[in-house]
């Protein structure tokens, strides 16, 4: 079965589409009332992100498209300190999409959800004309958190001098999987699509301040840090020996002219925290569900406003220096 | 300028592309903060919502994808008996759209918003290549919106026997305006598409009960009616003759054979009111913005329920009766 322009109409080809296919796996109270909004329990601050996922291929290793958008909003909301609640899923389908590999991602979806603890409560369908070879779709993801407000604010701005930034693993997994599949590559690299509420509630419990975080997807570690570096008027110093990179990867891009510090990861988190909370975090997040290769790679240095320099440098192998500049061009394209 | 894989990056070009049309046209101090979520003031029972748009042609006599987005999004909320808060804006690119369309297109979105009172308060930029001859976008918006728990539950399970039903305006402008424009056909059918904050807001001051609302999208009012017979097990008689369609449409749907019932809108409402607050109701709506037109155009009976007959019956002008079904097929594909 195939997905056809009549499937787009509102009509009753819609009706059986969500029926047979997004609410079967979605299920729950607040979506199958299918009113034109889900009215849910809020909270007195919200936080509120979205995403829209247009990656290729739709199954990749180690992952898919449905995965990647619950897991990109997920950790969005996480970055801000939020606990994710609810997620919303805007699909955008091709005419001619198989529906077998739509209910696929579609339970792939549900599945992630679960394991996140969020709720999928609204969702919208809409068909396009295909005018490529293979039918793709597109997925909107859009989610709430609340935020307890008994928590610290969360941002660049909060970076301290001396601040030590934590990654949550390894660097360029996703990227990796992705142009690898691409290129009809046979290698054993996944992608590290993954939730991180676990790292994150667990820092919390045990009362680590967190200064700064944010999941490092599209533009790398090198385009988070200047950011941070330009939002908090801050140098950032890392240490190129102690990044993590998986062997294959390494090899991958030592093939391929790649640098780990530019590549997409979508399950990947720095973390920022203040030097004498750094050995307590690292065991924590060693010990959480995603977060075994989590390593300290750099600090943060607050000079004088006057002689503010917002740059981030690496440390090489070889002892020399670098700046980690902003990513130009184009880098990979739909790898989210 | 054109739109190239690079602006989707998520390196320097993509900074730019936000800064220069997104940040520039939808500036506010919790976009301009640029975090991976929004943390805006939340409430204790919340309206959640998401659509994407499609649309083709990009601009439209009356409107264009940007406002259908906002007007979309915001009315799902307003037919929860939400007041619209916060919108969210995926953008998904083609590669090669035009960066003076794509600028008129933010323009037209922050300008409805401000209309409609929302404030845009994350968004999300993506490229994917252009397959086809014209490049286009696709809009996804989200919405929040607060519910005001003194205010009466609303759905069509509350529909009541002898409740009437209101239409807030004619039939099938945008529907005619898509099609007339897809087809080259000069005419001075423009698109409805409006926020419906303002009729919404003046039955809720005036204390008007409210059993059940809809705005009356793809599929045309036969769909909604059917899913509110469907909903509430009622019967719903219309009566054709009150149906409000304006002269020019209606001579355009007789040329191509077009049932204005099945159309779609993208700024009228279906209103159902107890019998009693109909006359009220109707003169508030057309005092108000975008309810000029508006007409009472039927009615719901509730049977006993051992002889519930959950269907939508139209009287026609020459006196028969016929069963509104379902929209079947294809209906107008890319339409919102």
């Amino acid at each position: 079965m195939k997905i056809t322009m009549a499937h787009g109409s509102g009509g009753e080809s819609t009706s059986a589409l969500i029926r047979d296919i997004f609410s079967k796996h979605f299920k729950n109270e607040i979506l199958d009332k299918m009113e034109d909004s889900a009215v849910v329990e809020g909270s007195s601050k919200i936080a509120v992100t979205t995403d829209s996922f247009v990656v290729t291929p739709i199954v990749f290793p180690g992952g898919d498209i449905g995965r990647l958008a619950v897991c990109g909003t997920v950790n969005d909301l996480l970055m801000s300190g939020a606990v994710p609640k609810y997620i919303t899923c805007g699909a955008v389908l091709e005419e001619g999409l198989d529906i077998e590999l739509l209910d696929r991602v579609i339970s792939s979806m549900a599945q992630t959800a679960a394991e996140a603890g969020v709720m999928i409560v609204t969702g919208d369908t809409k068909v396009i004309e295909n005018r490529g070879d293979e039918p793709g779709l597109i997925i909107n993801t859009s989610g709430i958190g609340f935020i307890d407000e008994k928590n610290d604010a969360i941002g660049p701005y909060n970076l301290g001098d001396g601040d030590k930034l934590i990654i949550t693993g390894n660097l360029g997994d996703h990227h990796a999987a992705i142009l690898g599949c691409r290129m009809g590559i046979e290698n054993n690299i996944k992608s590290d699509c993954a939730p991180l509420g676990d790292i994150v509630s667990n820092l919390q419990k045990d009362g680590i301040g967190i200064s700064a975080m944010r999941d490092v997807t599209r533009g790398g570690l090198g385009t988070v840090l200047n950011e941070f570096a330009t939002a908090s008027k801050c140098r950032i110093e890392l240490f190129e020996e102690e990044l993590p990179v998986d062997k294959s990867v390494r090899e991958f891009c030592g093939l391929l002219g790649l640098d780990p510090i530019y590549m997409g990861n979508e399950g990947k988190a720095i973390i920022c925290v203040r030097s004498e909370d750094a050995d307590r975090a690292l065991s924590i997040i060693r010990s959480s569900k995603y977060g075994e290769n989590a390593a300290v790679i750099g600090t943060v240095y607050k000079e004088s406003s006057d002689s503010a320099d917002s740059s981030v440098i690496l440390n090489t192998k070889l002892g020399g220096k670098r700046v980690v500049g902003l990513m130009y061009g184009e880098g990979l394209p739909r790898i989210c």
